[in-house]
């Protein structure tokens, strides 16, 4: 007897909902390796990783799985969530299936080593005790985008992987925007008068800090019954349900700017997460658009909101009450300005909103060239400090702060990077919408009232999971493609106000 | 081409680590749920929780295991080790090939329902709205007795689960001599000078009883770099690794007994857990021998050690200048003799060491007669009310303190309560031989000096995982079987330094 459509989309639902309980399982174990686990647990931890990793992509790759796909696109009588979720899964097999087991298994192999090479090369401070393993991953991931296949760039198949259907031809009239309209306006800065951020590094105890993080997250509409806040070295967000979501922040109590904003980051992600429809758990439908669109999520409230002079005529008498010593002689004017600090620097992570992009842009460029074939492993670190010095202006005095630190590389994530620029850029535009389509948007905030604006992003983004594209996304929201211009105008006037420039 | 012992060895260990690795991760997710997963996040876990049990099942069930068992076992070129692990794995396999699926399946709905049942039941504090519950799992029991099959009474084969090999013939002279000796030993204690233990209940910060915990958990040899310790509602230890073993603990500000000897307690738990040969990952032989033994491990610290003056001589000025204030007016004797005061009471997990085994032995009593047909659910309660009354002198003044406190039945685990008392009888046995083994144990302990006790468990104990049944452990280290008469005189020993009886 042929199955009914209901019953097919069952068994499908089923796979997938098994697979994510699997891979969910393995995010918990990642969440404790980074917070809590002992540190001789990591092998064994490495190994039982490694299995989950297996048995979902064992799920997710079956026969069983790709016969219910197929038979399911013939199905006309589905419901447009089931119609959506079937395309999208239908999509990821059939690019994970242009992967042969053997490549996966090099790859994962590959991505093992090279991490190894990396932690090695940054203690011994030397580019290259890396660049062999380097080598291997550039060489793999090249044949990667032979096999996913491409139009134009072979980028376009990597970068694909992380924001679905973004291209070469996509990023570089944004990075070109960086590259021409982002250096008059640091000049400008660069000749004003600078601003006094020294308070920050006076002492903030480590309780304190920590107390008026989960204030702001409160506020931000963050569900303390579905989610936490816990501390590890690398502050990260991480999601096993909607109903249960995972912040991670550090604390330098004598760096007061290290925790707050990334708390705020964090916890923007962590909204979205939350705001992800819990009935299609484990389903397209019930995973984040994208890593532009995640990030937007974040930038919006680290910086749109979070580095705002409105919002901190609500937050900062609450922040002086928590910290009467230290902020006494400091105005919430001076707070919001020392939060806007733009200071070229070496160190991706620590960088200012404007800066940040010249760093995305000449990781976008030289990985771009090493995918294509133009640049040599071993000729990457010259070309780093070489733009570093043409558009940042300082050469990084070593390996580890310059070529080595960050991990993606070792990961074998290209085409990661940009992700990290679109979300600002969408965060932006988005951002200018949000003031358009709730007029008193600026009051409320500097009321302390965000409940609207979650509302709005939950509506125009987190309820609707993977449905749209990034670019879909954006034309729905705003009316139009993705546009760098809405960021430059948002720098612009943000730094008018803090730098009179 | 036949496969040489080695390669079906190496596959056999291979799918073993592969069925641990999902076990241990289920671990994880298991305490994180009782440690820091917040409220709703609870039904995304129990899914995913639920799938990993499946996917162990699955591996654990698989043709391919069987056959490599079946051609392993006729071998005669294994190892002494892979001689063992296979052999064990072997009755494993064929004991769970006993049940059906179908049947599996069944049992792991009623587990679930009935668990339910009972937290209703314990939230209205009432009993009849667990009965009907608890007779479908009273009846499937039954059946799964039957279907393991046994030579005598049909809780040996449900028994068998928890503690290998154990039957009613052993336990049952075991509780008679609970039953017949320590009532009289109970009257002299009840006729005698009281123990004042009321300054238990001042009030001691929890911070400085967490810190003094880390101490004595130090001291006992627990290695913090392959573990650690939490909160959570109940005290448990889990294990994800020998390299990674989690304590947890709470804390009463306001009663101090509520701590210290249940983080003694796990500890004990967690140093057999750390002791297992990390070799034998996965393996039989990298598992502990049975719940007993485990108990046994828990006790000769919680009580042997932790309740004995000696421990104290040590540990008490550490303890006072922790606490001056508090314990300024309490002498060491004083301590030690307060944390062994005996009093009849109605909840197990509170109980003093010797009536704690009433509480086990009324247990034993009646699951036997329930898995036996001679006693009937609905008539549960009373005959719980009347032994209470005739053993302990007291009844339950509702359900939720008396046939209710207990998880264990609603889980299906019948057999596991006397598995408690072997472990207090098991660690009075083992502690009298360590104490002959090594002749200045006492004063050892008296200098803090624990590290050669904790050596000996592991020599004798915890090297060898499951190589021995806990009878053939008992009569390895001490020289014959288990013997009660060595809890009897501990426990006399004990009590006539405090209550001259």
């Amino acid at each position: 007897m042929p199955e009914t459509t209901q019953q097919l989309y069952f068994s499908y639902c089923d796979i997938m909902q098994k697979a994510a309980d699997v891979n969910y399982a393995s995010a918990v174990l990642g969440w404790d390796q980074e917070t809590y686990m002992p540190p001789k647990g990591a092998d064994a931890r490495g190994r039982q990783l490694s299995t989950l990793a297996g048995q979902a992509h064992e799920i997710l790759t079956s026969d069983k799985l790709e016969q219910l796909l197929k038979e399911l696109s013939t199905r006309g009588d589905l419901n447009d969530i089931g119609k959506n979720n079937v395309r999208l899964s239908r999509e990821d097999f059939e690019k994970n299936k242009k992967l042969t087991p053997a490549f996966v298994e090099e790859l994962t192999k590959q991505t093992s080593e090279c991490f190894n090479a990396w932690i090695e090369a940054r203690k011994k401070n030397d580019f290259s005790v890396f660049a062999p393993s380097l080598s291997k991953m550039v060489a793999l991931k090249r044949k990667q985008a032979e096999m996913y296949g491409y139009k134009v760039h072979p980028y376009d198949a990597l970068a694909d992987d992380y924001e679905k259907g973004i291209t070469v031809a996509v990023l570089d009239p944004v990075f070109a925007g960086i590259r021409e309209q982002l250096p008059p306006i640091l000049d400008k800065i660069k000749a004003a008068v600078q601003v006094d951020d020294t308070f920050f590094y006076r002492h903030f105890p480590k309780g304190q800090q920590w107390e008026f993080s989960l204030d702001v997250l409160k506020s931000m509409g963050f569900d303390f019954e579905a989610g936490r806040q816990d501390y590890s070295e690398h502050p990260f967000t991480t999601s096993f349900a909607p109903s249960d979501v995972r912040l991670t922040t550090r604390v330098d109590e004598n760096n007061y700017a290290s925790m707050l904003w990334s708390c705020i980051h964090e916890g923007g992600h962590g909204l979205y997460e939350q705001g992800l429809p819990e009935d299609q758990y484990g389903l397209p439908l019930g995973s984040a658009a994208s890593l532009g669109i995640h990030e937007s999520q974040s930038r919006i409230w680290e910086n749109c909101i979070g580095r705002g002079l409105d919002f901190w005529k609500f937050f900062y008498p609450k922040l002086q009450a928590r910290f009467p010593e230290q902020l006494t002689d400091v105005t919430a004017e001076a707070f919001f300005k020392a939060s806007n600090k733009v200071e070229p620097s070496l160190i991706r992570t620590e960088a200012d909103e404007l800066t940040y992009h010249f760093h995305v842009m000449i990781r976008y460029e030289i990985e771009k060239q090493l995918i294509e074939g133009s640049l040599d492993v071993k000729d990457l670190p010259a070309k780093w400090n070489e733009l570093y010095r043409q558009y940042l202006g300082i050469t990084p005095p070593d390996d580890k702060s310059g070529v080595l630190q960050d991990v993606h590389w070792s990961h074998g994530s290209f085409g990661y990077f940009p992700t990290y620029t679109l979300g600002s850029f969408y965060a932006a535009q988005f951002y200018a919408q949000a003031q358009k389509d709730i007029p008193n948007l600026l009051k409320q905030v500097s009321n302390g009232e965000l409940a609207e604006l979650l509302q709005w992003l939950w509506e125009k983004v987190h309820r609707h999971g993977r449905r749209f594209t990034s670019e879909e996304l954006c034309e729905r929201i705003t009316g139009q493609k993705l546009d760098p211009s809405f960021f430059i105008r948002y720098i612009q006037d943000k730094y008018m106000g803090i730098y009179g420039i």
